[in-house]
């Protein structure tokens, strides 16, 4: 049996603050003498990189909602394979900035392919490695879209643009996902302050580590 | 209700005379006034053939077979989305080649993926549009790769050059998945000349083709 270290993923809607505050997280565990592995996919990983730029290229406005769920899955794959597994046989903490329940509530849900239908692939492109521990950011949609907003130097990708309609639905699609695994899923009430959320976040895996050990 | 045309593929080997016998068979289903459209994956359709340039890449050695799986499966879902079903919904016969029972035979049971997870994905893929008829080129493996070593001019793929008993396995998921789908897949003796495999095929498919006009 290979020595095994811990999967964190962190989910929610942009404008959550989910990247300020797990990159906090990590530069803490780090202190405390973790050996950490901050990233989300594509990850530089070359063949996922590639099969992203396929996902975005504005060109490719014929782009049907199946190939693009296949095409992600596949990019999680070869980033799972290539970076997140590696580091965590090695016994690392490993962060991951979205993973399979971005697709459950984008695609499964919000855009109506099905839960169960993205489950399946993202199954196929996983295996076991389901994530110990997955950091839910919840946060009114109006809320987080307004943050966005106020940053009027962050660039607005294609989804931040969607209707408040879309969003209210990837929310309750992450929910009901909580409500299915409550075990891994936190729910974390992303509407406070930074230093709050952090506060929340560091229980909650603290906690868990200190199991592992 | 949509008028609906006819969905065949052709299936095998490569040296086993599939392309030659299938465009001699569009041919003559041509001359007979079908209307016929010949396709096969990658088809011409931008998104497709991205994605097939980056499974063929011989830069990417990390490669991984479910990245593959799912790779060839995304497009062949947006070759489907956008040539096979308008075709097929058009009340035109489409002739494939390769499809489905490629990616069951080749990664489901000769990589030993697994034919049942290859079949899901796939599933996810082509949905409802399965073939209604699939001709399968059944050979001897070293028959088969002493024609195509006998073609000089033809460039030898990364395929072509794998191990006699790869090929065996091939052949063997080929069987098993005519046993499993006997109403779908016609196996056809390919060692014979190309005039008696046309004239096998022709019989198979016309029969078809009257039932349903």
């Amino acid at each position: 049996m290979q020595k095994r270290g811990y999967f964190i993923t962190s989910e929610g809607p942009e404008g959550a603050g989910k990247t300020t505050v797990m990159n906090l997280l990590g530069d803490k565990l780090k202190e405390e003498g973790y050996d950490v592995v901050m990233t989300r996919e594509p990850g530089g990983i070359m063949i996922s990189e590639k099969i992203r730029n396929i996902i975005l290229d504005n060109e490719h406005i014929m782009m049907e909602s199946r190939t693009e769920a296949l095409l992600y899955a596949a990019a999680r794959r070869q980033h799972l394979v290539e970076k997140v597994q590696p580091a965590i046989d090695a016994g690392k903490i490993v962060i991951c900035d979205r993973f399979i329940d971005s697709s459950l509530a984008y695609q499964g849900f919000a855009r109506g392919i099905g839960v169960q239908e993205i489950l399946a692939i993202n199954k196929f492109a996983i295996g076991d490695t389901m994530p110990d521990k997955t950091i839910l950011f919840d946060i009114e949609p109006s809320v987080g879209l307004a943050r966005i907003n106020a940053h009027k130097n962050r660039e607005k990708n294609r989804l931040d643009v969607e209707s408040l309609m879309f969003h209210e639905k990837v929310r309750e699609g992450y929910l009901s996902l909580a409500d299915q695994y409550p075990e891994r899923i936190e729910v974390i009430d992303a509407s406070c302050s930074v230093e709050t959320v952090l506060e929340e976040v560091y229980k909650v895996i603290k906690s868990q580590l200190e199991i592992i050990r």
